[in-house]
């Protein structure tokens, strides 16, 4: 289990990083929704492997197929499945070290808690890879949030050492947002992002990764998304963003900063912006009790460094209990970052969506 | 919806902070386990109020009366319901304001999501009272695993600016875990809790709150609970602890830090300890693709600062549709976080018992 | 597991037939609906136990108290919890038969399930005493939907080998479901009553037990309920029918006798009446790929025999793996058909109720 | 939604009759299991168009593709996704009655549901094709269950007026039902089977169609698999079987006719066979209080009459809002009783090897 996440509409995520295909069906989207299966492939592309000099050497063109759910360009009402075909995989870049397990990577889980069934290639359905399909869904919900005004934009807040400013929460524009999503690094500091292509390849030049964090926002919510308790707008896009490989940690609004401010500075005070109430600040992220407040709904995501290294690396031989080292081999990111970014937006996307339909 | 979570187990809470009753039932457990109602109590207890000088005035003795589901102190297989009645209830340090809502409070999202309807008197059902009846729930697993071997414990990393040591993430023993339940302010750092206990009387004296980090940690694990993608252990605990009111935030590991570190540091080296695999370092946290390694289990959650506060805070009044200020009155605690813990304790251990049974 | 309903509204139900409670939480009911208790237990008490000569002995008044979720009459969005508390209980009456399951009951299986931890008093959590907060549910449903103009009603289609005539299935009336509710032994040829009466006096008689088969409908439903495949109405319907004990089958429409038609005769042809679309006949119940055609939606259920009986039966006891005979004690009705109406109608509120706020 | 079934495993379907493709997303099975797939194309091809002579004359290979969750012939823990692609699609043949809805099918409800987005071609998702689908996770399952001892059957228990003798419910030889598997028109009476073929064959003369019964049965189960309440193995099998389009009733064991029974004559003693705690009758289907006895588990499932039918019919034109009639065109069976039964084989296997992992 574990591929599935129902609620109002439903994912199911499906396909290995070295086996045919991988793919999503999403049910649940209303019927006569128009798809723009080029403004997708727009979005996709910016997930998609060598958009960077630095990506992974594998290429993958990641068309999906549409094999169900729309007819002329519209859904139907049924479910929505779509496919990307694997191309270029290479399983017996991982066959020397089947058993002997990638620190940092599901490797070692998987094998035992599938019995030495698993299929490890490239992580197999623990792959980054599977992102590709989390973002068909996402994006699909993207466009039905466009056409109700909401508008989702990223940034990257860090990439190693190297920062960029943060967004001012309570004021989010939406054009800004909009061009963050055509910016490769996409950073409110234009300086910062030389730095980061910097940090990136110097970590490459040491075979060697880094991590980072993506502050990820939300724009024109209406008020009353999301439920008290386990629904909240917090715990549906958590149960989301721990599905992308990497994430590490995510907080709201003011987040872990908050454990250091006092209520009177972190409390946001109610004001009436013509006949529209706001909020002042925004150290809550747009949610309170769960449920939207109307105000831009914020997010940030700790992503730690490509745990594929071109280092030794100490492990164990699973099949003969012994010790072992490794160098790993495959093609991968030094910093995947930068293609994180729309996963973000997917993930905030299918959890806004979702709530409306359920409102 | 939302005041249920459905698993292999399953809970559904209920009630609100001046309604008659919280409770909750918790479905899904085996039959035959024994349960120790003198135990849960202490563990209750370590959440009830009335425990600390600062902490809200009300009175609840937060008895339990178990409705279903055990015989002979036994469960029987049937659905365990219990319920804590409120004998100490004032909704009339309500009425007033119930037009305006108090800022950092779900009183305005619940006003509009419930058409005026909601019962905000106290917070209604999204009061942190809810987490009494969770940590039943959370109680009466805990119970279960340490019959498996399994312990949990949280020590409190900071209060405003007082921090504590954190867990050797790779070490963390029983014995101390367990020594942190019986403190009321459990730090690692025995200079630690003086200060934080300073810093909370002087929030109060200020009419103001703080907030804080606990952190939380299961160990004595087996390695492969939990799934790929939306049912890693990391979206399981999420989905959880942010029914906490509160939580702003939660990381996994060296969480955020993560972000800061290279991957040839942040990778944790597999090695056999006799024949047990297990890593050097744990910044995976004891999850590596959602699943458990056997290495400690880690989470830090943000706790924001008491939202209730004695300072006068500007408001809009929602049925005149004018601005407003308003003085909260209620009982409230300047600092939830030392009644947080078992809260963290009790999702921790929902999550991994739920887990263990799916397995 | 098993005791919780999870659609757009919950239901979760616990207690055992002799432990302290039974009850129910309905969560996702929407805020601000009145709730009339007054005319809830004149629904409650179709199903209470008194009201025939012949049914149990057992005196329960059913009085349901609500523990939230409604503030001055109203829903206010928060869970409502209802619970019965059992106040004529005699669990002494199952010691001395704890090993030997009775015929027909689930004492067996439960035995086996729950590794003899079960509770088997009067049937534990199998009793049909769980239907009572089941009603609570389904009454409170109904009331919502009459507010909307939906209208249920039942009769007993046959008692033993006494027959009912049947809904003309295209022409229902609301005033004669309006009627049939308020009858004792609602039946629509007002002959078969008393000759139905007298058959479960013959069986009482005779220390035995009789069956029937229910036909409960529902008129003014909106097209466009209900989903296809596993969410369909029929689906929906008998996920819930079948927690009431005793069913052993269920049909939609002209149901098993479709077989034996033919499609000519079966098909049910479109007309005009003024600008409504609807079908001449109505072989289909109303359902139509799962989904409510507007005409009314029509099930029969079959209610097998009371399976506690006064005669000597064979059975083995458990302990001793050994033969054994019993005669079942306790306090039983020897026909539960008319008690079991308003669980029928619960269950059809329910899931019409839920697929309305879906949509 | 609905097209997600959720449980220990998890179905996704897709797909629309004149689309793409039709497929299925099959999560939770464990690793390692091994997947005959020959095996599984010959229990396809008892599904598959083409069998008989009067069966659609639209040409399917109905050869199924798997994309991801099977590596060297074996289950690997990945989510399994297969699909069947539509080769033999003619959406012209429903262009011009796209406003006339055929009567007995879901074309209207799906157009009001939809808004008019559905695509209706062949019934679209409502399609009798999607069965295709089930019948690949059901028959992954029964390979799973046959490796487990337990062996499921069935028979055609009438055609039209046509019957079969039933099973002797407490005495099902796994002989006789893996002879049943191998038949075409699979019957108890050999007498029974030309009887039924020639009803068949006169439906077709006439332009018209027939319904029947088809009768399921699984042997070899443990005692205790299913749930109290909404997760009884009744429950399951019938969310299960309401995806079959066409079903209009279940029932289990002795079923309707339990209705007309006394408790004496249904009760089913039992007794000890060796140290087997067996019953002597098995009116109760094998499932007591929703679980498992051991004993044959059983039920019964009515099919309509095919609605496609060559006679002119009367309808409504909704884009008009006027009066119509249409002649069906398209390619259909006369009956579809033989080739559903593969499908009531898939659900019961479902249903049963779920239960089984869930235990």
């Amino acid at each position: 289990m574990g591929s599935i996440w129902k609620s109002r509409i439903s994912l199911t995520i499906f396909g290995q990083s070295h086996g045919q295909a991988v793919g999503v069906t999403l049910d649940g989207l209303p019927a006569g929704e128009p798809v723009d299966t080029a403004a997708l492939n727009v979005f996709l592309q910016r997930r998609a492997p060598g958009r960077f000099p630095w990506t992974t050497a594998r290429q993958e063109s990641d068309e999906s197929e549409f094999l169900s759910g729309i007819i002329n360009g519209k859904t139907c009402g049924a479910p929505v499945t779509a496919v990307i075909r694997n191309n270029n995989i290479r399983p017996a870049d991982y066959a020397d070290t089947k058993n002997i397990p990638r620190p940092g990577h599901a490797d070692y889980t998987a094998y035992v808690k599938h019995g030495g069934h698993a299929d490890i290639s490239g992580g197999g359905h623990f792959s980054g890879r599977l992102t590709a399909p989390l973002c068909i869904a996402g994006g699909l919900c993207l466009q039905m949030l466009q056409r109700r005004g909401i508008c989702i934009g990223s940034h990257i807040a860090s990439i190693g050492p190297v920062k960029d400013s943060l967004f001012d929460p309570a004021n989010i524009d939406k054009a800004v947002l909009n061009s963050l999503c055509e910016m490769d690094i996409p950073v409110l500091n234009p300086q910062a992002a030389p730095l980061m292509v910097q940090t990136i390849e110097q970590a490459k030049q040491d075979s060697d990764s880094v991590g980072g964090i993506i502050e990820c926002a939300a724009v024109g919510l209406p008020v009353g998304l999301g439920d008290p308790m386990f629904d909240g707008m917090e715990n549906r896009i958590a149960s989301l963003v721990f599905a992308i490989p990497a994430v590490k940690g995510i907080e709201f609004g003011a987040g872990f900063n908050a454990a250091f401010m006092r209520g009177s500075e972190h409390n946001d005070p109610f004001y009436l912006d013509e006949k529209t109430v706001k909020t002042r600040s925004n150290n809550h992220g747009g949610i309170l009790g769960g449920i939207t407040s109307g105000m831009p709904l914020l997010f940030r995501a700790a992503i730690k460094p490509t745990p594929s290294i071109g280092k030794i690396q100490e492990s164990v031989d699973l099949g003969k209990t012994e010790s072992a080292t490794l160098t790993v081999r495959g093609r991968h990111d030094p910093c995947i970052v930068p293609r994180a970014i729309p996963c973000m937006e997917a993930v905030m996307a299918i959890a806004i969506y979702d709530a409306i339909l359920e409102n």
